[in-house]
């Protein structure tokens, strides 16, 4: 597990890179698809074949999903990452099955909250990219760290 | 379902109520937290009390891909439902064990890809509210539909 992290710890330019890659399987895919997003080309090899896509591909927010993941797994946030809003988010290329997926997060922004004056707010740019280093996916997501010197 | 919907089909100011609500679930907090979003306060009641949420609240990706199903089942775009990015989500409310999950979209923008001649981007707000009518999440997300005339 990384170390604990307060607002204190980020700075503007700050690295995180995910601890390994995550491969994307057709089943992974199917299920998630089947429960959330059922659409032909989430769901079918086949079907897929006939879409926009050319084959099965990952809805986004399975990607969304496995991106958090990476996230929580690189960046420990003291009491946990507790999200602020996303300021954007595009998905760049299909991710397919068997596609190992890993992400660079660069800290962009920090700022004290002026609603919770506990807690500072971090804006960070990821970059999801493929076993190819193609970007996948990139998205500039806030969160909230809390103030060490509030909490000890 | 839905009649299948060309981009020629769009107009700014309409609206596509989601048909039902979906009942969210420990147990689908639980699974999805421990798969995607793997802290604490998505993962266990006790754990939870003691964080932010002050109890056992859904991963914002889950409250996401709810509303990406809700979104598939009300608006059935040709083809399926292509995104074309996420301008803005936001979570305004944590989503407990127990809720309901609703959904209304708004088209607030419909134009021509520059890129791809024969699509239509439709740009949409949805809000997404729980069985009190507060809203959880609200988003701006783009997607592609395609023209009637360019398949036809």
């Amino acid at each position: 597990m990384a170390k604990e992290l307060y607002f204190e710890d980020f700075y503007v330019g700050q690295k995180f890179a995910s601890l390994g890659g995550v491969k994307v399987t057709a089943e992974e895919i199917k299920e998630f698809g089947s429960k959330y997003d059922p659409q032909p080309f989430h769901l079918d090899e086949a079907a897929g074949e006939n879409s926009f896509f050319k084959g099965l591909a990952a809805s986004g927010w399975l990607t969304a999903a496995i991106v958090m993941r990476l996230r929580v797994q690189s960046l420990n946030v003291a009491g946990g990452m507790i999200g602020a809003g996303v300021e954007e988010m595009r998905w760049t290329l299909p991710v397919r099955p068997g596609d190992s997926i890993h992400t660079e997060i660069e800290v962009v922004g920090v700022r004290q909250s002026q609603s919770r004056k506990e807690f500072g707010i971090v804006r960070t740019r990821t970059l999801a990219y493929n076993q190819h280093n193609e970007v996948v996916m990139r998205s500039t997501v806030n969160f909230l760290a809390p103030l060490r010197s509030a909490v000890k």
